[in-house]
């Protein structure tokens, strides 16, 4: 099967669908997967909990590389921040002696200040994304998977538990991983339009994202799945899993953000192995479990995990997963609605 | 008397200099004066009475200008703002559609975001804006009058009560001024430094900025002057007025920001004519009156108005006052020095 070289219109009846996405990889993939569906048929749920406030101002930094990205304003170099960038504010205020841990652009501020401002008047950051979308021309629906804080702690060896951007950005990784917290997920809500969105699709793809900081924040918001999976902690009683009665959900596929034991960008990788895990395609889709999952999606070069994935009951379909080129991004997001089309 | 053509050097023991100082006017004075005095000897009250919030920052317009024109960072076109600006984070938050009434740079923008972060630690004006001065290179010693909220209400026929910027930016200064209230300025303490500088000063400069909105403030934060002048108001007992008993003040002198009846820049003349005062310098003398000035510098075109601020009480003194270039700032500044020491 080379669902690569089918041209779009073979893609009948479009599914719904739901794209659960972090940060580069998920942007990317959800870029894909918005050009080739109609906009109506497409709601990417992204990730808040690295969320953070800096300099004063709220910070969304997983919304703001998924919006970029959907919008063409993406800086594709770095994979955070926008395109054509300058850098007056934050040289300025390094010079005036201000905190320059976490590098921000002069359009980028824009978002974070016009977002702040509105925050403050009472404005939920599902309703502020939503305008924000309208004028930056993006059609399918982008949520925020909450309008509540629910920061990421990541809990590590030597320095106890940090704050997700102090981890990721402040500290770069370096600290060794015990653990993660999703602050305040008890209390949080989805936001406006999520567990609709979810009710009313034939599937949920999980973009290559961070399974650890990325897609269990969403999913532990929605209550599919606990931070640390268990048995006794799948399937929340409140909101519906991805799968499962109740919705009309058909297929949950997840696409690794490993290959070949590695992330393409960010820690995943590292957080396996902290927490006493190989990486690999395999131990991504064991994360996840049959219960979650109905397909996964891994990288040719992992070809040889699809019988074990097989024998979790979850279906493998491997292809070239890596994004270089916005025709990559094309590519493979017309193998997974292949995919998902078998499965359906 | 010829003093522009005697060189610096002829200013022996140089006094002691408290100069007040609004806006644009004002920061040129006190920049000529930075240029002729040794740092030691020159302290600049600045009025934060227009001072205001906007996209969740605190911004201060008169003290960023002073400053700016002090570092040399000043936009010398607009009067206001940074040179080598950039507009990026405002273009993009109006393509947010956010409020774009009141423009600033992206250079700009680096002061309010790092003095906003800095005030909301508790750290107060005074302290932030003495360490930007170091960061800047700025010598003489700038402060803001007071670290409490003095915020300048305009009072309007057609808009009734209206914000200081919300009347001079947003409105234009087009409604037309019934008077002027600096509201909690009862309960507002002088920045730290302030009444020492003024007790130890030989003589106050009063720089050519708006009496009513620039000076007048700065008068009322250290009890010297009510807004609305009058015999019964002036000369409180808390703090030291300019001129009087328990200060070394020798001097005060104001320049005249009014030349042939009308003012280089800003609404001083318009709001003396809306307040039913024919705009002169001989109105701007009058407006202080002798209980605060010793002497008057006003423009050789106005140089027929001496004989009647004499009769005031106060000493007159008529030179160019006009600043369109470093050098004007630099020859009135040694204009102004040679007639206090006349005075003192």
């Amino acid at each position: 099967m080379t669902p690569t070289n089918l041209p779009p219109s073979t893609v009948h009846r479009p599914p719904s669908v739901v794209a659960l996405a972090g940060g580069v990889g998920g942007a990317k993939l959800a870029d894909g997967l918005a050009r080739l569906l109609p906009p109506e048929n497409l709601t990417i749920i992204v990730n808040t909990g690295d969320d953070f406030v800096h300099w004063g101002l709220n910070i969304s930094p997983d919304l703001d590389t998924v919006c970029y990205t959907l919008a063409g304003l993406a800086n594709a170099e770095t994979g955070w921040g926008r395109k054509d960038e300058s850098w007056n504010v934050f040289e300025n205020v390094k010079n005036l002696g201000g905190e320059d841990w976490f590098r921000m652009g002069d359009r980028d501020l824009a978002t974070h200040l016009e977002r702040t401002r509105r925050l403050k008047t009472g404005e939920p950051l599902s309703a502020i994304t939503r305008d924000f979308c309208l004028r930056w021309g993006i059609r399918p629906t982008v949520l925020p998977m909450t309008d509540d804080p629910v920061p990421t702690i990541v809990d590590t060896i030597e320095m106890g538990e940090l704050a997700f951007q102090e981890y990721f950005v402040h500290q770069r990784c370096q600290p060794t991983v015990k653990g993660f917290r999703f602050d305040g997920v008890e209390r949080a809500q989805p936001a406006p339009g999520v567990v609709e969105a979810i009710r009313s699709a034939d599937v949920i793809v999980f973009c290559p994202s961070n399974p650890w900081v990325s897609i269990d924040p969403i999913l532990t918001v929605i209550r599919a799945l606990t931070p640390n999976p268990s048995p006794a902690g799948r399937g929340g009683q409140d909101s519906p899993p991805p799968q499962g009665e109740g919705t009309g959900v058909r297929a949950a596929v997840a696409v690794s953000p490993i290959i070949g034991g590695e992330t393409v960008k960010g820690p995943a990788a590292k957080m396996f192995r902290e927490l006493g895990i190989v990486p690999s395609s395999l131990a991504v889709a064991r994360h996840y479990g049959r219960e979650i999952l109905t397909g996964f999606v891994l990288d040719s070069v992992d070809a040889e995990w699809s019988g074990e994935i097989c024998q979790l009951g979850i279906q493998p379909f491997s292809t070239d997963t890596l994004m270089k080129t916005p025709e990559d991004r094309l590519r493979l997001a017309k193998d997974v609605l292949h995919f998902v089309e078998s499965l359906l």
